[in-house]
């Protein structure tokens, strides 16, 4: 049975905030938005805990239940708001985390009193995210990325197999592979280039040498976060999928293509991929998204329907979400000559061939077991047009045609002290604009 | 610098415990062996804790150490044993462990008399490991799964891709994937017949279909065990690389291989993999294994010389493990005629192209962070004999030639209600037997 996380009075436009800049227009997050967070005041020594961002400031989780300010389901829920994960929070499930937020919607909006009749409420219970440590918010027991643009599969389909671009099961089967949990790290941790063992020879009979890659390059994505799990051995029908979700966030599949090439067959990418895995640090929850809900993608007619554990019927409707991603890149010339970060790549995640739900029912189809905090990555979001592609593997061709950036500088993949800003928002008529906060990340020098 | 965990007293054949049964000829854990796990008195309702294996009783190293009996760093590893995973006396590293290994030996020793002192020793300090629950002796992060077997992978690939069947990458890179965390299960555990998608036609081009899987596999391995990690960035020199592993333990990579067959390109096994993965509850320690150790698989002449990353120079000679795994299959129908298990495999991963030593190195190679707990699948174990085949797909040649059992039944792959048998034990001239305890699994048929 599907539970209904549908659109009501936290999604309403006209709603804003008591609090003096949570309004302010264009800003990732307005009071419709109130993603969950894992966050300390810097230098208090206080222990990581639960929060909620709204305008440039985090609602300590726990100290609005020491007021007393939470009742019923909302109230169980910010029972576990103290914990250093919000892995609890996430397996309590939709009506507890749905609960929560409505309550904490009310208590930030324009003429609520409890919050600003606090003692030193401006410090305790709303300090501003500038001066807070901000921590993984889940603790992710399994990661796996998926592949789900049929756009990227295809181009880089092109570039490794020319003679055969798509695989025969690309429109069956939602491609995926089990990642490395224990290298996804948050944004704003500097990446160390990898080193690793790479082959010249396009026959891959010279010897390989092992060195710095030469073929840095990130891929823009979102990440599903689990919520309730599933016993081993059972399965989670499509209809229901939804309902184990908690909520998305940002991701950064920073890959070394040329270490990728040598060592993909037949096993799949390993060391290109295990090195860093950067996560934006506020989760944006499934109740949050309602308004921005998108059809799925059309499926070229002659296209396979899916089979009937992948098969959404109706629901299909609004079965994708309309998030639009955006990959800024900042190189050290441009940052000495003050220039803005330059646009690479912006995709929508409504164009992936798969969505959420069947991504997810598809997971858990041989009956692997999810648990709470699990990451479920798209894969490399891109779209049919050259501005589409969300990465330089894509951008350039394999490395052949460069990138050329404001300051006359060119990329074929990233060079150290390049930092890689990914951004996202939602956007729907008749609703305001909530982004995802960012997922940034500075390349450094490989260690020889 | 590597640290020195070689040969020592307590390895000695000539020792013998006061523990009545513990020196039964041809037992799994003699006093040489002494392998940790994690326990609890069944019904007893006390938390599970961390114990050693010794005879057919398992040493409660908290009861213990309440006694007094550990002094220094075993005393300090003693301090962990209360947890419920052996993760933080592995993170402690081999000098603690050794120590403790050292102090339990000489507790159990023929003439010791300071456990047989302390009052109901028998059931509060060494009760009988039947009369005990076993729970997963770590709690594992990553899980990766190599390809280290130069016979399976040249077995295999003939059946996938008869024109190449050894891909150009092998004898360079140490081949991997990561694996999924979350369905790693004790031995014991029944296994759920996956379902999944498969595709008949061999072009790939026909409609797949969602149903049971009909080539479920089974896959002899070992686990290697991460004791101290390295941090996220840092690479693990070859040289250094053992002084990371706490021990190993038995492994079955169950397989479903019509769903492999149809997901795995381009990115991998995936689901074929993520339904179940069975380890032996007993961690049989690096320090137990130092009588056991053989020279690196001979690489046939012509074979490239591994990169300087991987080279193990003079310490090749003792590079490799001496185990042997065996699988047995107990059918129902044996089981209802009362006939033993029949062996159908029989592996030695001295045998293995790629040793312990050259997978962590290469794991590591890319500055990916290892964590106490993580595991290491070496891969299917197989040798260059007919016997030597790890798993049924080799067995079989891709289920074409059934394997015929003693009650007159033939098997391409598993049946429900099969039971899966994997032991492996380690023998060397002048040293006892050492076993590996037992990985045990039974088919239970699929929930459509």
């Amino acid at each position: 049975m599907a539970m209904t996380r549908g659109i009501d009075e936290t999604h309403d436009a006209a709603l804003t905030s008591w609090l003096p800049g949570a309004n302010a227009p264009g800003h990732d997050f307005p009071i419709q938005n109130l993603p969950f967070g894992i966050f300390r005041r810097r230098g208090s020594g206080e222990p990581p805990h639960a929060g909620v961002a709204i305008g440039d400031r985090v609602l300590d989780i726990a100290a609005c239940r020491t007021a007393g300010l939470f009742t019923g389901l909302a109230s169980e829920a910010a029972a576990v708001c103290g914990d250093a994960s919000l892995n609890r929070l996430a397996a309590l499930g939709p009506a507890h985390a749905g609960a929560l937020r409505g309550q904490i919607s009310a208590l930030l909006r324009a003429g609520d009193t409890r919050i600003a009749g606090l003692p030193d409420w401006e410090t305790r219970v709303l300090p501003r995210i500038s001066e807070c440590e901000l921590f993984l918010p889940m603790e992710t027991g399994d990661y796996t990325d998926f592949y789900a643009s049929i756009h990227h599969a295809t181009n880089v389909g092109r570039l490794f197999r020319p003679e055969q671009p798509l695989l025969p099961n690309y429109k069956h089967v939602p491609i995926g592979y089990h990642g490395r949990a224990s290298s996804l790290i948050l944004d704003g941790t500097p990446v160390r280039r990898p080193m690793g063992q790479t082959q010249a020879s396009p026959d891959g009979l010279q010897p390989p040498s092992f060195g710095p890659c030469k073929a840095l390059d990130y891929e823009v994505e979102a990440g599903l976060i689990i919520g309730t799990g599933n016993p081993l051995g059972t399965r989670i029908p499509v209809a229901a999928a939804e309902d184990h979700l908690f909520g998305m966030c940002l991701l950064n599949d920073w890959s070394a293509r040329d270490l990728q090439k040598w060592e993909y067959q037949p096993l799949g990418p390993f060391l290109a991929k295990s090195f860093a895995t950067t996560l934006s640090p506020w989760v944006i929850t499934w109740e949050a998204l309602a308004p921005y809900r998108a059809a799925a993608a059309a499926h070229p007619s002659g296209d396979p329907a899916p089979l009937a554990y992948l098969d959404q019927g109706s629901a299909s409707g609004r079965a994708a979400i309309n998030l639009v991603c955006e990959l800024h890149l900042l190189t050290p010339a441009m940052r000495q000559q003050s220039l803005a970060p330059a646009r690479l790549s912006r995709a929508h995640a409504r164009d992936l061939y798969w969505t959420p739900a069947q991504l997810l029912a598809h997971h858990a189809s041989n009956g692997c077991n999810l648990r709470p905090g699990d990451i479920l990555g798209t894969g490399t979001i891109s779209g049919p047009d050259a501005e589409n592609r969300g990465c330089l593997l894509e951008l350039t061709q394999g490395g052949k045609d460069a990138v050329v950036l404001p300051a006359g500088e060119t990329r074929r993949y990233l060079q150290d002290g390049d930092e890689v800003i990914l951004s996202g928002h939602c956007e729907a008529p008749g609703f305001v604009r909530i982004g995802f906060g960012e997922c940034r990340g500075t390349v450094l020098p490989a260690v020889g």
